[in-house]
């Protein structure tokens, strides 16, 4: 497996995340997190501020890179010669969902997905979450690597303040 | 991706094995299709029959070995120093069970799991599903590559004469 | 719809298995419940037996019929002329074995399945828990049809005496 | 089976919902493919657009007619005097929510539902993922009948040039 | 269980929820429904008239209290020194949610989540189709109790008439 | 809740079994663990090891007592006086087997059955898994309590030895 994309959205990234970056990061030459530009969905951080802490979070794994992308996952693939997609397994609701992606994405242009079982210590991490307990005054310590928590508090006092 | 190991019975192995192995050899500079050898398990082929099999239908796949073992895959896997399994997943059935094995693995030895969604036309196969089928006169053909085809019906019309 | 199936091992029949034949006897202009000989497998009753119930339960039900058969289920319904066989569904895990099945037998002949909801009363219901609870003189009226029950009582009372 | 029900969006019709169509006129006398009018929802093509899109689609099959409908299923069958739904089922996640109705329309007017298990070739295949893919300049040639690709591309680039 | 909590939207409450009030009262000594209050959400009835509902539907079961409730539900279980929730679980697709939410509520405080299996007769309702179906003039007599069937007519009467 | 029955075979009992135990006695105020003694499935351990095993393994947890029961467990509960089955859920394949029981359980003779979400980490741990891995020389420490640990290890010598 010579180069390897993690495509998502990343607001902010997790330490669910960063498990899957560090596995693939042992199974491929390299890796590929990239950032899906999604225009009409709305987010917390800015592509650029996900892309930030995105390159400080993977500082220590030398060969995992921070991209970004827009349109299709496999168009961007394809562009920078990617030949496989991995992507964590939480649970049997992902897996449904995730199967039929990567099915059609095979079938557009035989783009390979692989899944790996996350550690079931963060099994039941997700961004959304992350954000909904922050925003509420909880307590996300240890879910979000230590420079996401920082600017997700900063984030979150100053969308208050605003 | 170095050496991934794909384990399994293949008693005998299907058209759906072979579209795993053909995908993991795309991945990963050499796979091991390794048999798994059960004593309390009575299986149709001997071992000796599914290695055989197995080395002509992967023979195409310069990267893809033929191997057997027993005991622990865990203990397998470090021993041919092989850092990755790789598994087709057909159905959500399947993924459960799978996902407990994977972390498991991952526990006892850092042993890392991959999932590849197989191809959907073979969603449905089983090797056990194709000896029921074979054992009353259906119609397989297609369903297994043609070697193993031919030795599945002198084998079931073997076990009939006896 | 012509001609449907409904197969099974009906060891024995239970209320949910009656609710699937009424409810396909309404769609279809002839029903066929079709009891699966099975000379590997255990059962209670003998598959004579099994029939004599079935008829009796059947009885109002002017376009229901009771046959048996051995082999594959396809050839079976090419024999009869059915063209679809109808299974009742109640739960995910049924599903998921039900669909391979399904997709197995529109493969080997173009044989369509229909799945239909059960009626959610009898969704925790089955052959083998009504025998268990019935063994250890649990309660099951009202699981199983009248004349089922009683034959179901005789059957255990016969069996712990012998 | 005398009439059947086919309900849905079919913003725009697939190739899978071209199979379930098929399937369901080989066991219904007559098939009403049933366009349900929401206007809460936005869609790509109007009712009228799909309307005609569906008729040629369905052109071939003799026993098919095409229709649209809105407010509740069960009136809608009961005005027709239609006594099942057909629905094709994909995947477990469908599954779930489609026993829910099917149960709640089952309990408000003994309309009945049955389940067809899809082509697996089709099973990754939802309207809403042809759109997206289309949308980018991605190839859903094979995923929906010809007229519909044609008048898809025409949809989609007109959106772009408004 | 000292004091449990079911927390939920109840918008309205269903025959569902009811059932699991009573049974979470043979449970804990206590039980408080807590009203989740959700601006960003739009509901058909306001939080009062959920309230005044519930006061009334659950006047039969003297240990079960009314309340609602902003922000993080750990934080509110805390402030009634609450150490259960109580949850009724119809499906799969229930499940896979509420294990994440209940295994991240036990890492932040923990907090314990109890499953009870819902009675299988109420497995497919939810206030949502309720209203759905309400609203297009079906019947929900015995879907949800007799005083919540009033003010649901009055309430939608109302809406059109607006 | 006054006396709950947390059910099962503990051949041997593991942390994940521990995890449960110790969350029900949070729950309830007495919580019985009661071996299932079923002559027709083998067993490593006989049950009156298991018991031995389980009251050093609960001795830290006074309200948690050990006994053994044969039959339905419905009977068992109303003999003991308990009200609620305290059970913990791993996945969703689980799930729909246990809700098949909760629901015939209570219909038999409304006896209540809780779910636990257990503890992520144990969520790939069963019985079965730890025996076969602790038979080929994997390391289980850590999966059960350290008592267990010690007698599997000497159980499974004396077995190859014997």
């Amino acid at each position: 497996m010579r180069r390897a994309i993690c495509p998502g959205s990343f607001d902010p990234c997790t330490n669910g995340h960063l498990d899957v970056f560090s596995r693939a990061a042992e199974m491929a030459d390299e890796v590929i997190v990239a950032v899906l530009i999604n225009k009409t969905k709305s987010s917390l951080f800015t592509v650029a501020e996900r892309i930030e802490m995105l390159q400080e979070v993977v500082a220590p794994l030398p060969n995992v890179k921070i991209d970004s992308f827009h349109g299709l996952l496999v168009d961007y693939c394809r562009e920078r010669q990617a030949q496989v997609i991995v992507k964590g397994l939480r649970a049997v609701s992902d897996f449904d969902y995730e199967l039929q992606m990567a099915q059609m994405n095979y079938r557009l242009s035989r783009l390979e997905t692989v899944f790996i079982s996350t550690n079931p210590l963060y099994g039941y991490l997700s961004s959304s979450l992350v954000k909904e307990i922050a925003t509420y005054g909880g307590d996300v310590a240890g879910l979000v690597p230590d420079l996401v928590l920082e600017r997700l508090l900063e984030k979150i006092s100053g969308t208050i303040r605003a």
